[in-house]
């Protein structure tokens, strides 16, 4: 919230969740240098994937998020963060509704090396 | 929280945070590339500085921040995002305590320009 005798805001999160709801199309809130804080609903199961040029930051707003990890798995609750590194094979999974907020360099597509029908567009800002 | 069959862990903000009490002494809880999660408790007010080579992100996790500017102020709630660009003069308020997530690439001391006393540790881990 601004006071309005400035042109800048600051972006409230459960504002920007509320105005979509598909599962597994990250929106673009905003950039820092050339990252890019991404929030996304995740429900069900996704596909395996790796991002071989870089880590990425999964911040659980609401919900428990499962990423399935080659030997074994990591539950992400609500207020924690994981950081998957470059080139670690990850699936992430939902038992039920999951907000999320991503950080990785602008540009990196969520389905990674696998590519397929479950990619989402790249830079989709909300 | 991890179910021990990997070694991967997820980081709990509330539980970092508890292990700490001194305000302005940004604590690296993640690394995402060669950028830095950071958290830090606020309280009072801090110098006018800028960082010229980097954005800095702001993410409140409790309070209320206000980050004075340079012609205006932004006020960032709980659950809200901030990015300050690059080369803009700011200064942080925390009229009670603030809790709050810095991400921004790793070495940027908090004092950026200004330097001082003020200046913590640029690489203190939690």
């Amino acid at each position: 919230m601004s006071d309005g005798s400035s042109d800048y805001h600051s972006i409230n999160l459960a504002d920007k969740l509320s105005l979509f709801h598909e599962r597994w199309q990250p929106k673009v809130i905003a950039e820092l240098n050339d990252y890019q804080f991404k929030i996304a609903k995740l429900e069900g199961d996704f596909v395996w994937h790796q991002h071989d040029d870089t880590d990425e930051a999964f911040l659980v707003l609401s919900g428990e998020l499962r990423i399935d990890l080659p030997d074994g798995h990591v539950d992400v609750a609500e207020g924690e963060l994981f950081v998957v590194p470059r080139g670690l094979r990850h699936k992430p999974y939902a038992a039920s509704e999951v907000e999320v907020m991503l950080i990785e360099p602008r540009g990196v597509p969520n389905t990674g090396d696998a590519g397929g029908d479950r990619t989402a567009e790249s830079d989709a800002w909300i």
